[in-house]
């Protein structure tokens, strides 16, 4: 096992645009219209597109499988709490943090969060992973 | 609201590809080598490439978006475990069924699984819905 340490983090930034939440759902099948139709969402109570709240999730995914622990990593669980509506053109810091690590096994526990441009959390939760 | 019950439930099959999986780790940057490399991943533990945990789960969010209940959901949380690798070619099950439902507020909760085409549990879990 790496070496590891409780309050290990890492982050990503990224700004979703139209281009990626069609991509999304083509490759998902989740064409509901609050992501696709600006005419139907201005209606809606959210008042404008957003992005998929599984495709915004990946980026904890993308933070485990590429930057902590990367390579060798495998994902046992993860929760989300989807607080907050991504729109088109947000900016979202996705964040994780080592907050418990199992004695016995390399088994670790992870704070996730995401962050809007105004610091808004959009998205929390947390991961249970195994470490290589 | 519309009228729901426990019980009530919707599911979709699906077979992801290389091709899939290439899309989704460009879209979400989770370019980790397990799923896109196939001689690494043949000398890993999987002894095979895999899909995306988060793409696979993705199914969810498309079941509730289209399906059950569709237009007018709000996703409030999911989670998730990942019991099994999904390997390329594998015929997945999602399902969700309506387990609990709130009876002050139109907020429903669904038990969610993922199954592969020998019926072994991939993936399974709990969301929590906002209901139209």
């Amino acid at each position: 096992m790496q070496s590891y340490h409780i309050g290990q983090n890492a982050e990503i930034s990224r700004t979703f645009d139209d281009s990626d939440v069609a991509t999304f759902a083509e490759l998902s099948g989740d064409t509901n219209p609050i992501h696709l139709d600006a005419a139907y969402a201005g209606e809606s109570p959210f008042g404008a597109q957003i992005v998929h709240g599984m495709l915004v999730s990946s980026l904890f995914s993308t933070l485990f499988g590429t930057q902590l622990p990367g390579e060798g990593v495998v994902y046992l669980g993860q929760t989300l709490q989807f607080r907050a509506p991504v729109y088109f053109g947000d900016t979202i810091t996705a964040r994780v943090e080592l907050i418990k690590l199992r004695e016995d096994k390399p088994i670790g526990t992870f704070a996730c969060r995401c962050t809007n441009q105004s610091g808004a959390i959009v998205i929390d939760g947390e991961a249970v992973l195994k470490l290589p």
